[in-house]
């Protein structure tokens, strides 16, 4: 399996918009997007974003959060955890939250994932996008699968 | 790919029930469905809907409203634009809002979304679905894939 | 079609890892899931719920609820009809509710499920879970869908 981790963010005149521009912005905007939780198989390798064919249809995590009040600061991470195994990924978003704080929340969550599992962290792999609104604004960051 | 547009509307005991018998009303209320974001591949065919096989696994893009306040209106609305390259596909719902509004909104949206593509609208395709509620009920309108 | 039926419940130091922990407490853990609706084909096997690879794509109807509230009870119940030809299947949650009520809604929506669509049950499968809240609760009620 190979993953990818992406984010993006954007502004526009409706919020399906708003988030369709956020997914171009993070290069996923031209599939279809199936969301999946949360498990890296064994022996995943992460790889830049391939530009995918249109309409192809791609398992992801996907975080995700919107606003249309002016000034709100909004947040989307992803945190993937690999190991000599299998691995874990988490998604987290904040409004007017610090963004370091939305990031360190992400990777204590999934570090209690993989502890759980009794997994020893091999590489902690992060995106983040933050955003101030100014009329309808969308962040996402995604751990994408490619197969 | 194929794709088929398709709308439905019910009453029923429960929301679930509802929602339930507007999917069978339009015709997929016999499969899996799998909820996907919004793109129609390169060369896609729109064809009448065909009769899947009970419990297929069958990818669509949704809309879906529901009410359980006697009298409200509800709409469900898909509307899909095609190019010469891929398209582009929204979905939107309305409580006691006018139809033509509902169906306006969702031209927009996915009339933007070819021209932040550069994409030439070809055909625009629509399916809507509004009902009165008489004690629950609910309203669908999907794009789903066939493959 | 072999499907399973599991069910689980957690505590967590917050609301994604409760749910993390209710799920590898229902054996699904460790795979990304993929919500579907609500369809069993024809000739649909139960099985004990087997050992998936880590990270799989695992098809599943899904119950879950969770609360922070301490002292709530939380429910999650799935109903599985089966016929001589294909079943049906709902999920059904609560908060403090009496879990008899509970599953007994989720049978009477699988009920109308069969009667409306005209399928004679030949067997009704059930999983249901509660919890008492401590800090972080979160159950799970699932079908999986094995393939």
């Amino acid at each position: 399996m190979k993953v990818s981790i992406t984010s993006g963010r954007a502004e526009g005149p409706t919020k399906l918009n708003a988030f369709d521009n956020a997914l171009l912005d993070a290069n996923i905007g031209n599939v279809n997007l199936i969301k999946v939780s949360s498990i890296l198989p064994s022996g995943t390798e992460v790889v830049p974003i391939p530009k995918f064919p249109a309409g192809d249809m791609v398992n992801c995590v996907l975080a995700y959060t919107s606003s249309d009040v002016e000034g709100d600061l909004i947040t989307a991470v992803v945190a993937a955890a690999t190991s000599d195994d299998f691995g874990c990924v988490v998604e987290n978003t904040g409004v007017n939250r610090d963004l370091e704080d939305v990031k360190s929340e992400a990777k204590s969550m999934v570090q209690y994932m993989m502890d759980i599992r009794g997994l020893k962290i091999k590489e902690m792999l992060m995106a983040d996008e933050t955003h101030i609104v100014k009329k309808q604004g969308a962040v996402v960051a995604a751990v994408v699968y490619i197969g």
